[in-house]
């Protein structure tokens, strides 16, 4: 550092200033990253880091932590997306600069896909962003001052947290209840609600859950929402991606007052989350949103101009000729291997799986009480990974200590074998809990 | 806006709440768009909205107004590029989530096509981005915190203002000389630095003047950035776009201390700007950036994860097989265009071109005091529509009134056909100078 002060001190001397204008100068080098960017912090990095991740050379590496479904090749996207895109390039029409709230056909036919009766949309109602990740950022910013609060759900998908520490908004949890199908504790969630109070996010289906809510439910979040005059930002990318037997409500159509800023994207139900494209889906039937959070929308989009083109133009055709045969493929392979995973670990001593009903993930609850060898989650599983080689995302990267999150797009065989190794390694340190050898002491 | 308190007001009594909790919260919908929304202005967009833009009905429209090089469809990318796309798709590979700096792969074809030996660039000097917009995004909210301020050009690209203002961050102008082929004039430059001052933006070459900066004027400003110990933010996006018999030289090389973060992508060389593929170069031989400024590109990066996978797999084969004959063609057909456009206008009397010599814009002076029909270059412009259908940025609109900008990527006839009606509008509206008339009247 004292070197550079030298060059730079040197360099003064070379050239005449004016004295009096050298007062207010640095006059030595001193870059240093800003306050945002260090207010930008992402759990799941920093516990990740953290970890000592040195997997037993034993035994082949089996990492069920990534929420990419593409990672291991079995969950391919279908090829009239792939085609699509060939098509648009051959096109040679989507290579220029496309309104920087997206190409308007793409718009409409996010909003033809998406509108209902209940819930009318139009192309205007739907901003197209750079993945879900720039939609929830864009609604977040639009909706929310520094000094405001958020309401995020814990365990929740660390995002949320990340952009609005960034923007100096506060983030207040409020639970989930693993005991019931991961519903929002309402009571909790009202009480955390205070006139700073600028936006209640939901997402459903749920990462890390795997949890997707009943109609009912969704009433009384949005009763809540109501009574309370805060708008929702519903992340609804896993939407449709529930399992046969349970349907996916989107929150929209149920609302009669309450303005919803829904999120989605390509993502995770057409398995291409590298081409960033997402979107938000504009619902303010009751005007309460007005132009201002619209023209708001649009301004913040001018920043970085949108998704890709071509992705754009290619977005009408996956959208309305990708088969109904993939998205089923899809959900059964995701079912299957989340019924295999729940039924082995529920007999695992000491382990508490809760049964997905969408998404891609199962959270299973570990009774740290019978595992006196591990402090919390992460060295649990830290200790997986070099016992066994099998990598699981500590709960705590979703603000939940106690669990871990399992990802559930592996291979079948993968996914079997995980769950034989995870019950070696419980078996080898569960310890029955001390109240229960004094039992059978007497 | 009663109607929707009264509906909040009905359901509040259904339901019981306990009173006391009701005090804090907010009893009617007064959903607003955030602060930093409304700074989000984008002076373009603000200057254009409130022109009458109603072309002559008996001209069919030409717009010499928008940066796109695509839109005429005269200037097609190269078939390498296409095929690069498809070949990307076809490989299946790059539809998972990417490191949200970009794959490895990808940042090393960016710095192997950069590096130099005065300025050696590795893959991990390379953040990718979605679009050079990002790139600019994500290098000033490293650099700068709220209060700092930055300097950037006048006449100038609009963006860096735009996001500046919307962080608050305050913006200070520095002259570029119309005079000087629009060198910078840094006595100027130097007197705007404080010790708020957090970033110097140089922008070469440039948007909107089309200049490009001597090896020897590029030095002078590093000696005013070393001097001040301010680091550069290189937007270098028209790198490369220069006309022959002019070099385009990158700044970093001929930097010995001063850090530099250059911003550049596939937008305009390669002639797809809507694909939102750019970059960062890390530039910072002397450790001055440290590990705090790329740990920060980092964690901002990993907001809304990077640009689209498809054309990240497709970067390392468009930078590297790209025939010299599609740059040169592009770039002799901008010259001929410029050349034809500056000669036609450096005849019209009231009409100061300024030859450029790279990127894809000409700046046209007009003497005002001779077009008393008009009171600026906004009217001046807006009147070009309504009476000859040919439509330029009024360059108040680059904070430099009194200029318009012409782009030239249009065919050639629509070229020659634009600027014989801007000679018959200024030969209609031109006024000898009231002092010449007098003079003649002695
Ligand atoms: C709940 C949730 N929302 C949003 C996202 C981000 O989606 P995208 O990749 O489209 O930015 C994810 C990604 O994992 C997610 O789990
Ligand atoms: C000087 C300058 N910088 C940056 C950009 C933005 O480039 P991109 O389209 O890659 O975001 C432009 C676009 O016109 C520009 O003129």
């Amino acid at each position: 550092d004292g070197q550079y002060q030298n060059i730079c001190v040197l360099v003064r001397a070379h050239v005449s200033v004016n004295p009096a204008k050298l007062k207010s100068h640095r006059q030595r080098w001193n870059v240093r990253p800003s306050e945002m960017s260090k207010k930008t912090l992402n759990p799941i990095r920093a516990i990740v880091d953290g970890m000592k991740l040195t997997p037993n050379p034993e035994k082949p590496m089996i990492a069920l932590s990534i929420g990419d479904p593409t990672v291991f090749g079995n969950l391919p996207t279908d090829d009239t997306v792939l085609q699509a895109m060939k098509e648009a390039i051959d096109s040679h029409k989507y290579n220029g600069y496309a309104p920087s709230v997206g190409y308007q056909k793409s718009r409409e036919a996010v909003s033809n896909f998406y509108s209902c009766p209940e819930a009318p949309l139009e192309g205007k109602d739907v901003i197209l962003t750079s993945g879900c990740s720039q939609a929830i950022e864009l609604a977040i910013s639009v909706l929310c001052n520094p000094g405001d609060n958020i309401l995020v759900p814990r365990p929740g998908f660390s995002l949320y947290k990340t952009l609005a520490v960034s923007m100096g908004i506060q983030v207040k949890h409020y639970n989930l209840l693993p005991e019931k199908s991961w519903e929002i504790d309402l009571q909790h969630l009202e009480s955390l609600i205070d006139d700073k109070t600028a936006c209640l996010i939901v997402n459903n289906p749920s990462n890390p859950c795997g949890s997707v809510f009943t109609k009912d439910h969704q009433h009384k979040i949005l009763a809540v929402a109501s009574r309370n005059c805060i708008p929702i930002l519903a992340d609804e990318i896993y939407g449709d991606m529930v399992f046969p037997g349970c349907d996916f409500q989107p929150l929209a159509p149920l609302s009669s007052d309450v303005p919803i800023l829904s999120c989605g994207g390509l993502a995770k139900c057409w398995l291409v989350p590298g081409w960033r494209m997402g979107w938000i889906l504009i619902h303010d039937h009751n005007d309460i949103f007005g132009t201002g959070i619209r023209e708001g929308l649009v301004k913040l989009s001018q920043r970085i101009l949108g998704p890709c083109t071509v992705v754009q133009g290619a977005l009408e055709s996956i959208l309305n000729d990708t088969p109904p045969e993939f998205y089923q493929g899809t959900i059964s392979f995701l079912k299957s291997n989340s019924e295999i995973c729940f039924s082995e670990l529920s007999t695992v001593p000491g382990l508490n799986p809760v049964m997905p009903t969408g998404a891609m993930y199962i959270m299973v609850g570990i009774e740290m009480e019978h595992f006196p060898d591990f402090q919390n989650d992460v060295e649990f599983t830290e200790r997986l990974v070099t016992e066994q080689s099998v990598f699981c995302l500590p709960a705590t990267a979703f603000e939940y200590p106690d669990f871990f999150r399992i990802v559930v797009t592996v291979p079948e065989e993968m996914m079997i074998e995980a769950c034989i190794r995870i019950r070696e390694f419980c078996a080898r340190h569960y310890r029955p809990r001390s109240q229960d050898s004094h039992d059978l002491d007497q």
